[in-house]
């Protein structure tokens, strides 16, 4: 269904960004997994609005509430509900923007489908409800985590507006010590002035974000309809504002000719361990071949778009079929790729905890 | 299910290549809709190896029959069934790659998963089952015309290896008058001498595909998780050998200023009729603006890597876990983007009609 | 999933009778229908603890919250939560049974399933979560009338322990007139004098209920796996407590010669209208051929089991695999049945409403 | 979808009873398990028209084939294709009934959700689609005895018309022995006598079918909408003439006081182990409680309804809105409960094996 993400790990949100509260329904979790409100906390944390100048600047403190499904410390295999109550519904005039479709927002498309909209802040087209892909990605990492103990995945900025970072600088002790999630100390001023033009300009840029999973094992996926990376790029697909997606090398290995192209395999001592294992010599792939995992990294690519509300005048119509003018004013984020970070995060580890429960179905 | 795609119009595949036949159930379909199996068989047609020099030269007659759901030469709303039997089942010796991970290919991957292989041309993992995309996609653009007279959709070729053309010199009439689906007549010459000597040297080739969709309506898709464009980004990644996708302006999005990435509105007059309609001034978001179609040319673009057999011998493993060098040898395809663009043009195809009729079971 | 129900009209629940709240989350409601709490409050109502002395007197208010989904009193199209606060929570002492497995429980196989379980009330086996049914239901209700204006259900009490009512004496009016949704006056005394009895014995009794929705349009359902009576069979069965499910004739129809038990049709006049239809002699059906709704009334039975709890010692075992006596102490249903009737109604509704929304999808 | 069944252990059929196949797909089997076409027939052989004079005459050798999904003898995790051509296609004049609406069948509904109807045997309303139930219970058989070595799915007839078996005189030996799979060898005679006269007159019988699955675990189901039980009344009710459903007493616990009617238990040695296991001293239940199987037997029973067509000539209206009157003609089957028995058996294998890789994914 429309609101649902997921099969055998499964989440259901609800909630508009300025009624009483957002909300969402986990299904499917494993029992007996270890589970507090602070183990989801932490991750709404990292993508919480107001954490610095260069996001915006409402102030949601975000505390999540578990409303059912653990008990005693552990969950109990029944669905688990968390709430988030909406704080900061600053009661503000909405009649200026009430009727005007805004270019980039979903406000005409939302108008088309349903015959109505919510315009007091976009309704379920809110980056809002991303809060509650934070939280379910919290839970798909506990499962994931408890199966594989060494599962990891965690994401970074490569670029904003047309500022790339040097990929050979990459360095992951960087990515949260700038406000960028930047794995490259030496893009991390740059993209600052440059955001700072774009935010005192009224105007905004897009970004690529880059999305790492480690420690899942091979085998999860299929070969046709449930490919894994089909599933993610669903997943990243649908967070607001995605242009674009890649796995691995994604559009640039089209221009890599096919011996190289793909990544060749040789057997490794296990470290420590009188064994053998496989090791690839490379991940054009990205991790996933014919929609299955390796074992090796799994890498995910994405564009977000330059943010839609801007404070310099668009030309548009009205809900009357009249051609008018509309201005954002108030608070903005000049670059929602920023806080996207820890939404594509949560996606990719939603995507591998459902893979991981439907193969255990089959193949468990 | 891992083989089965859509919601409301959804069809299942089965088979492999070396199986002796490969099959399709497609349900949900409206009643009431005309079709034969010449309506399906004009798109297998299109798809269909061995009809250039720079596709595989398999031999597959791939002449569908339908089975059952069309009763006097209409749809009956129960499942249509289609089979395509495989005639060119060379009986080939497979003993020198059964034990063999090709690079890049899914033998590795699938093996991890199932515990076992298809070594006969790859299972499920081969591209053949792809016929079944176009049959099912050829179903699922009746259901479409049916509702909207203009509708359609074309897929074009902008991208082989390094080598692009140039978008100004787009001309549609071009794409079926070239082996390439190419657009642009000047870069023809051009491909045909690069693909020619890629096959010369036993490599291969990757490509950009562009698929676009006019004549939907506004409406399809919802905002948060039947998102429109991750319902394509999902069917598209899933066609064998993809590894990006893009939607609008994709990637490019990131480097526009924000007031020129989003598309501007105003009011037209319809032509030949008394009434006015909202125009978009540019389509930098392909279509779809909050995971909802605009109304607007719905433009899909993928990038397919380099076809993974190559007659260069390369590094691999097998499954006694020692170390061996893999060489294809026989029937190669330079560059497996060619033959997918009728495969993304269906898949395309078949995510509106579900769409379309998810719209109208809420909306309707 | 495991607490969802439905395709197009689909609600999930989620909560525990002891913790703080339990709610719900409706998908698929169609944009544009008039919708307050007290469209729902007047169902959960009906279905209230502590409205007879027949019925548990455990106190709880029930008062539903609408968390979203609409907008200025209508529906918007978006996922509606619902959240009723769980008052009356006990504090009560478990000690005594935390380590038992109550006969006629879901103790045991709770246990075998997920390796734990909240002893406190049941956990999600609790009958507490029927309000959230009932609450969907109302949502359901309203859908359905929107398209169908006589569109009705409403269920009946036909037996009580080994009681029934005589059919030749059914009054709809005479329904909402007594405690046990007895459509049959002369019973009722017999009726309250029994329940006193089984009551006052620590003892409870089954019952039998019939459901019966009218106004529902011909054409619902399909013939294979999307059959209306085997959804409605699955929704009942589903309700805690039941253990058998008839359509029309039921089990009675078995007894019946074959030219007897198919019901014969007829045209007749419109009466007000200068048109004829299609008018069934007999309704041995229960308004269901082949899966599909006739457009005659949609009648549905079902058993209720005794009440698990009784007051009477019972020989059990408890999780240390010893053998072990339980006697429930305190508040007490002797007749579940009675509360279920509500829920039976809701659930009919729910299945109806999800089946017009499919059927508008393919053939609307 | 309307032609899918079950979710992780998920068939889809297609075909009708007069086009040139009927078939099925089965997704979701494990990998590993071998599986040959004779595994398959032998069950089709049970339920294959033609085998006794109390059954249809048409002759169908209902040989299956398998196109895909199996590979060396052994499952391979991909979906299995099932094929069975239609042998028997009499071409028969169907001019009579073509515009009649017969009653009892699915002529009427069909007509009136689709807007036509395949006349020629009814469609996908024919009982034939029932041989696809009985293969793809054949594969959920093998699944489940691969996990559980002792588990079996076996039926008997319990009544026909109005003659009930003895249930104390209940012979599993008895079952294969008579044309009726009646385990009373007492009522065989008077059952023989009564159909032969039903017969004679052109008129049809019901019959009761009771399914007991043994040797499955405890823990299957869930606790509120993917209860055991609930899947088991859609399984059932959906088969073709299914009035009415029972999980353990049915309708006769209604009747039962509540401290008799739950199923006491106490703890037990394990023949030949040292080791304690609990015993239900009774099985009320059916085998199931609160949604989540016991580890008991399954017992499930369903009600048939008489043949819907029978010789005598009835009242009915046709297509173009006029009264008429029908009158079957030729091949009948005097009581279709004889041959639903393999069916229920294999509905009910197919719940099971789809509830166990359910189970797998979330508890395993």
């Amino acid at each position: 269904m429309s609101n649902a993400f997921g099969q055998a790990f499964r989440y259901s949100t609800w909630g508009e960004s300025h009624g009483p509260a957002i909300g969402a329904m986990v299904d499917g979790v494993p029992p007996g997994i270890a589970l507090a409100e602070a183990d989801i906390q932490v991750w709404l944390d990292k993508r919480r609005p107001g954490s610095s100048k260069y996001v915006t600047q409402r102030q949601e403190p975000d505390a999540v509430r578990i409303l059912s499904g653990v008990f005693e410390g552990k969950t109990t295999g029944t669905p688990i509900a968390l709430v988030i109550d909406n704080v900061d519904q600053r009661s503000r005039d909405y009649s200026e923007i009430k009727d005007l479709f805004r270019p980039g927002h979903a406000d005409y498309t939302y108008f088309k489908k349903y015959g109505l909209r919510d315009y007091r802040g976009g309704g379920r087209a809110s980056a809002r409800e991303t809060a509650m892909r934070v939280a379910a990605g919290a839970i798909a990492r506990k499962i994931l985590l408890q199966a594989f103990p060494d599962f990891r995945v965690r994401g970074a900025m490569t670029k904003i507006g047309p500022l790339r970072i040097n990929p050979e600088k990459w360095d992951w002790a960087q990515v949260d010590m700038n406000p960028f999630w930047c794995p490259d100390a030496g893009v991390v001023g740059m993209w600052a002035k440059f955001l700072d033009m774009v935010r005192k300009e009224g105007s905004s840029a897009g970004a690529v974000v880059e999305i790492h999973a480690s420690g899942a094992p091979a085998g999860l996926g299929a070969p046709v309809y449930a490919k894994l990376d089909a599933d993610l790029a669903a997943a990243i697909m649908g967070i607001n504002a995605v242009k674009g997606v890649e796995i691995g090398d994604g559009f640039g290995i089209t221009a890599i000719p096919g011996e190289d192209a793909h990544d060749e395999m040789r057997m490794r001592d296990v470290p420590g361990k009188n064994a053998r294992e496989v090791e690839f010599l490379s991940n054009h792939a990205g991790g996933i071949l014919g929609g299955i995992s390796t074992g090796q990294d799994i890498v995910v690519r994405y564009a977000v778009k330059p943010t839609s509300s801007v404070l310099i005048p668009r030309r548009t119509v009205n809900v009357h079929g009249e051609d008018a003018t509309v201005v954002t004013k108030g608070r903005h984020d000049p670059c929602v790729g920023i806080r996207s970070v820890p939404v594509g995060e949560a996606m990719v580890a939603c995507v591998l905890a459902d893979h991981w429960l439907r193969h255990k179905a089959q193949c468990g």
